[in-house]
């Protein structure tokens, strides 16, 4: 499969990438506004997990270019970037490609940080309004913490719950989430369903800023 | 201590009155509308946990009788009946004795449950502006299952996030969480976070519904 990482440069972009390029087969994409920026992290991530293919499996280009021909785009920008790059690669999308989205609108008082989405309920579903008719949308990764999916030698042992409407583009979601050592995926039913999801990230780093040893916090389902 | 829940009678209630009565050497409250329900309730409660003390550590009473001189007043009612609560109990609390709030308000749609929070933003922050101002409220059990809970020979192993603006209310009730068995209590900092708390509970149930195989879920931060 082919899999289009936009803003796959940093943030959960750079942990999905590496993880998928290590437990996967699968040829990954990473995107971002500029090409070299792109190619840079690509070539960065192609040493980190020691690959030396003569096709390598991670390669960097602008977002509209590595959109093109992908079965999978991960929209891993944050979440007031979501419809203007939606619009910068509509042309590009495969009708059939599924459109996955993990950003989380969030903003902080003096207390905590607080679930803070667009008017639409959330920025999954914003996502689904946003993308092409024909491309569906799940919504996934919402609740991984950015650094532990980086570093390859950290366990997850997590859980990410995987939203949609379209059942296969979904159920090829939790498969592919599913495939990264120490991930579990969870249908989490329909993307209305994003609200109660998205707000979970708040909530685990509320929690790791109130208690000592705690960081870097997954959730899972027990 | 001296514990009453308020509500005790069924839901988390009961499984809170059963767990402490079980893992603790607290007095336990069970209250209700109607004091001859809560008396049912809790001899019912004493023959579960084999409870033959002559003096028994669990009895029943109306709301307000096992207010009254209460350390800790748990408000294990529906979220639409807590204020409607705090005001037939507030002459019987005690200054400085601890209000805890565990109810989450939720509507259903087709799809599933959704966190449906009153104005204020949370159920937690209703019970704080509803409660007496030398009444410290902390908020904790939002997302624990209550079949569970109730079933003694089912084991915990999840977390409850505890949340207070006052410190020492939030440590007493830090420790009455853990000392429960499985239970692991975390701090979740202001009462201003109980938004993505409370939103946790319509997650479980979602997750629940969308998965075979899982029910009664819990929450573990991971």
């Amino acid at each position: 499969m082919e899999i289009a990482i936009l803003g796959g440069t940093g943030d959960i972009g750079e942990g999905l990438a590496l993880r998928w390029a290590q437990d996967t087969d699968h040829a990954i994409r990473i995107g971002s506004r500029k090409a070299d920026k792109a190619e840079r992290s690509a070539a960065e991530y192609r040493e980190r997990i020691g690959d030396s293919n003569s096709v390598p499996r991670i390669e960097g280009d602008a977002n509209p270019s590595v959109t093109k021909g992908a079965d999978v785009v991960v929209l891993a920008v944050p979440p007031y970037y979501v419809t203007d790059t939606i619009e910068t690669i509509a042309d590009a999308l495969e009708p059939g490609g599924i459109l996955v989205s993990p950003a989380v609108g969030m903003s902080k008082t003096d207390a905590g940080f607080r679930y803070d989405p667009p008017s639409i309920g959330s920025v999954t579903e914003l996502v689904d309004r946003a993308a092409p008719d024909e491309v569906p949308v799940v919504g996934a990764f919402h609740n991984l913490a950015a650094n532990r999916l980086a570093t390859l030698e950290a366990d997850l042992e997590v859980d990410t719950v995987v939203l949609g409407d379209d059942q296969k583009a979904k159920a090829t979601i939790l498969e592919l989430a599913g495939a990264i050592d120490g991930l579990r995926a969870i249908d989490g039913g329909a993307l209305e369903n994003a609200p109660e999801v998205e707000a979970v990230t708040p909530l685990l780093i509320n929690v790791a800023m109130n208690n000592e040893g705690m960081h870097d916090l997954g959730v899972r389902f027990a």
